[in-house]
């Protein structure tokens, strides 16, 4: 099945629909990766923090031995944790995660967040995440530059371990710092991005410097339901996007459901998206979002839907981490 | 008159409450921090921006000479302006801002945006601001890294040209970012802050980082009437803080005006706070307010009046800044 993609800043190319892997269990990523390439899909989001970086390989590494495709077929984005933003390790991690996924190569490496927090040995984190072990131990915030991340970054694209990079969870300043001293671009940018939260001068940003967006989240507070407290709670009040008016009308007029009508909603302006679904049809529908199009008038009736909702604050971690675990 | 201040991290005092120089016209500028003096003024807040600073300057010179006050009893912060955020220009810029103000020494000098716009020569800016002259020719963004402009500013401290420096409308990420390769310390963040935009976590951000928040626009929709029509419209649906009803629950019990119950409820959580009056009376009202206390729930009430409604957002001008003035 033909995909439609993007062109990345690095010049390399990029599917606009992908798979990802936040939240799915290790015991079942190889499988349910497996059966996503059967399905259709090429790019698969995976990062450090899901823990399933190595699984998720194999179910490529599957297709790819059973001949369903070839390794240039896919598109492989992860990301760098947290206590790994110094130098040596970020480029200790990058080898390391690129060893997990077992398929040469990465496409396109993330920083995660723009929050460096202390280093601790891979091997020590009992529990990844935002603490240390399950009872929740603080890791604290580190002093690294982003600077020093990029630079990181830009030396596993010299090293030949990914082909692009990028990052994901920043705010419109420091994207644009970034931009001013970058020597390889900034290909793309993850961001929270649905109806409730639509960033408009963000993406516009992202557009001026040639910066490809991905939109995470893309169903609004459904993503948010099975997080801790603190999530469900911003979740809870808010009617979920299935039931808001301009995105049933869109729904009624072009025959689709409204997760196609979501992820079109971004797509049709170039936004890549990743969503997530453990249900084969759903999964199937979720990749068929480039054969119908929204008016102009019903893009722009989604988007006025804007309440600056936001269920992942970036701005939040930099104080105090771990709050919201408590 | 003695004042409440507080303790930056340069180690030097800083008054609670100041005189914001933002719309003062260059020709009664004198006058008017003069008579602010006499009042009991003794911060002013200038920028380059704001056109009126060799006046301001002037004003407290008078002051001095004739005894009112000594030279050590004025603070005065001033800001960079976003067309000379090249080391070399904002050293310059320093000197020459120095020198307007005549008066040895900055107290606090600031990046005023995150924003670097290409140097234009300050004799051939007829029109200070966003734009080149007064048919709003645009001026385009430059790729300055902050740590480039924040490099600047420590050395305009190395240089005794100001005592203190610190940074005015950023964002968290990019606030946190300075902070790991600052050799001064961020003294002061300047952030527009009133009870319909309380940005909890960035203040609590800079609280953790030992930077001291002077709020702009502490009244809110009042300060951006006079401003252009995008931000006069976002303005314009919004009840005045006068007239709802946690500030006039708080000013019936105190007896205090609105602005001071709108002062107070900053000074009281040591934010700064930066009013303009032409009115004498007002002057001397918006100065009084560390007399009196708001209780826990007053506080509480008023902060819970937040929705996020910006009316300067400095994410917006890294995007086509010119198109707000249209």
């Amino acid at each position: 099945m033909p995909q439609s993609t993007v062109k990345l800043a690095s010049g390399h190319s990029m599917p606009l629909v992908g798979f990802g892997l936040w939240k799915v269990p290790a015991e079942s990523a190889a499988d349910t990766v497996y059966n996503a390439i059967k399905v259709g899909y090429r790019l698969f989001d995976g990062a450090h923090d899901y823990a399933n970086e190595k699984e998720a390989g194999q179910g490529i590494n599957r297709a790819i031995d059973e001949g369903l495709v070839k390794r240039e077929d896919i598109f492989v984005t992860t990301k760098l944790w947290n206590n790994f933003h110094r130098k040596e390790h970020a480029l200790q991690m990058a080898k390391a995660q690129n060893d997990a996924w077992g398929l040469g190569y990465i496409d396109l490496y993330l920083i995660h967040f723009p929050v460096a927090l202390k280093y601790v040995d891979p091997k020590d984190i009992r529990y990844p995440g935002w603490w240390l072990d399950k009872d929740h131990k603080e890791i604290e915030l580190d002093k690294v530059p982003t600077q020093e991340s990029w630079q990181a970054l830009e030396e596993v694209v010299d090293a030949g371990i990914a082909k692009s990079i990028g990052i994901s969870n920043a705010q419109a300043q420091l994207l644009y710092d970034i931009s001013t001293y970058a020597r390889h671009p900034i290909s793309s940018l993850q961001i929270e991005h649905h109806p409730y939260l639509v960033q408009p001068e963000l993406i516009e940003l992202a557009k001026d410097l040639s910066i490809i967006v991905t939109a995470y989240s893309s169903f609004g507070p459904q993503s948010f339901l099975e997080l801790p407290p603190a999530f469900r709670e911003r979740a809870k009040d808010t009617p979920l996007l299935w039931d808001v008016e301009p995105v049933k009308k869109a729904t009624e007029r072009t025959g689709k459901t409204p997760a196609q009508v979501l992820l079109r909603w971004a797509t049709q302006r170039d936004i890549a998206v990743i969503p997530k679904s453990n249900n084969v049809n759903r999964l199937q529908q979720n990749l068929e979002v480039s054969d119908f199009d929204l008016t102009k008038e019903e893009i722009e009736a989604i988007a006025k839907l804007d309440k600056g909702l936001r269920f992942n604050d970036p701005g939040f971690y930099l104080h105090k981490p771990l709050r919201i675990f408590a």
